[in-house]
């Protein structure tokens, strides 16, 4: 369920189905998961976040694919979004990720919030090593 | 400058000397940033905050210590925090971050922001395989 | 349900009573939903919310009233607040907003999220032609 | 300085006036700063924000005034405003306000984000005891 | 339910047996509530969490106990957290917190919400009276 | 300045060069501001972000230009993000906003702002007529 339609393969157009496609290939399975169903809804905004995540997300580059899922994740939890974790836990796991290193992410996750906030709520300036250099 | 006095290691207590003294050990840096010296104000506090980073972040664990910047930068940038996004950024690159690392750990948090906006706006139920199990 | 009891109208009071007739009136509805029925558990609160809600919201200004639903669901939505998406998606449909529509606002929303963290991820200075003009 | 002019006394209009008066009334004090000043180019605005912060904030209610600054603070410091996490630092120590007691609610604040992270990101399930009681 | 198993007394070792033990002790009660049994997957965590919990929340300090509580409240509600809404309503209403207190706190905690963005959204400059001193 | 070098015209790549050709022709001006000068360290990047904001910002489309510019504000005003509010105010400002519209909207954001947090304070559950539909 969800604010708008799920299109099944059956209901999708050649735009939708082609994405559909790429999906399962990059990902070595059948399964579509809803927020792709979701969003193809309106097709060039489908083909955007798709090219995006393809790109970003599944195209080797200079982190590697699990320490992305860490990224995504802390991202994830930071602003509390359910479907994103849930979906991204597992997809960690799938890359390797056992229950105590997600218990050691969350930690370190919650580390940073906590230590977001002891910063801001005592107003403490940044050192001027830290600084950004002049352009 | 702070909303609190910086604690300088003339003025420091005992307990606050030995914190900041274990920062240096820690950290292999005569530095001692102004976050420890704010947060001396409640030597409680500082002792704490200071055993957490310790254990959490500078301890061996499964998560190697680059990945754990990685993490911690992803959530000061989603909460928007000066000094820690500056003062991580600095640790990062200690531990090997270059520019266009930088410019990829950025972009992965910024398309991880998006992909949570259009999950939540389009209110995409949780697939049931990636739901929690049943205890 | 909620954390507090949801009035019902044969248990508001006076005060109570004449929001909810001044909302149903207003809104040119019967059903007077549960936020409201909530907020009555402290009837100088539910006045001052719906004084607020009316004035900004339902009463004529400058921004046109789709308009102002989008920006509210700017807000839910990177808040994430179930509640506030749900019930303004419903009223941003009934004045005209289709499906394709939700997913275009749901987009800009995503992007802007996106955007906000390459700024701050990378610690941007405001251009001096953008700043806030001398007093 | 601010993206609108800050309206001056000898530019108020009466309406303006009014509010500026009614808050150093309020407030006991000539000083009206520069967030009352800014809310003054749209006079509307300005009489329902001051409405709001004098009856929820200055009156006296359940909740002692002390505490709704700390209350106020926990929020500005989540929310990272530095504007209103400086002025509510100062309108809470003029009520009694000293730096520890500063640290320990900064430090409770952390503590908060920290725990709502961990609670998130194992997606704990609510324990049935403290779930809303059905209407 | 969680996306790690909820550890049971049964099936504890004795450092989470420990830490369960204590728990039950600090707040005289036998229940042990989900984020515990979630947090034992990994000891350290649960042993670090409790720990900072225990000194920060449950011991006497200068902020009294139920101040501590709506605190906490309003870090969560504005993170909407809702786990620990839940829980730390549950916890301010053992304290002694009603019905009508707990909406005087939401709507202190709404208004500081609406407060910080009128302020970032014109862009108020800080009052040179509320910087931070010089070092 | 930013933490990255600002990519001048003259030190641009071919690749660069094009995309800041393409935001001063799509925006009608000859100034390319610091954001896009700070993504240039990494032109994959540049190029994407780039790329989306012209789709979704600069090219016709169901929801009109001025609106657009409301929702980014909402978000970035809401985030906090003051490089993008200060950029998009000035945006909204070409395109026809003056200050007492940019006060209205700041108010639209601040009760936005209210309202999710007084419905996630008292844990207010979703009336059945706004939730999405079974698929």
């Amino acid at each position: 369920m969800a604010q708008v339609k799920l299109v099944q393969d059956k209901d999708a157009s050649a735009d939708v189905q082609a994405v559909f496609d790429d999906i399962r290939r990059s990902r070595n399975t059948d399964y579509v998961n809803n927020i792709w169903r979701a969003l193809a809804v309106h097709p060039p905004l489908l083909k955007r976040f798709w090219s995006q995540m393809k790109q970003v997300m599944v195209q080797d580059s200079r982190i590697d694919a699990l320490t992305k899922e860490f990224i995504y994740l802390a991202v994830s939890i930071t602003n509390n979004c359910d479907y994103c974790i849930n979906s991204h836990i597992a997809a960690a796991r799938k890359k390797g990720m056992d229950d105590e290193t997600l218990a050691e992410l969350v930690e370190i996750v919650a580390l940073a919030n906590a230590g977001n906030r002891l910063t801001q709520g005592l107003q403490v300036e940044v050192d001027e090593r830290f600084r950004p250099k002049a352009e």
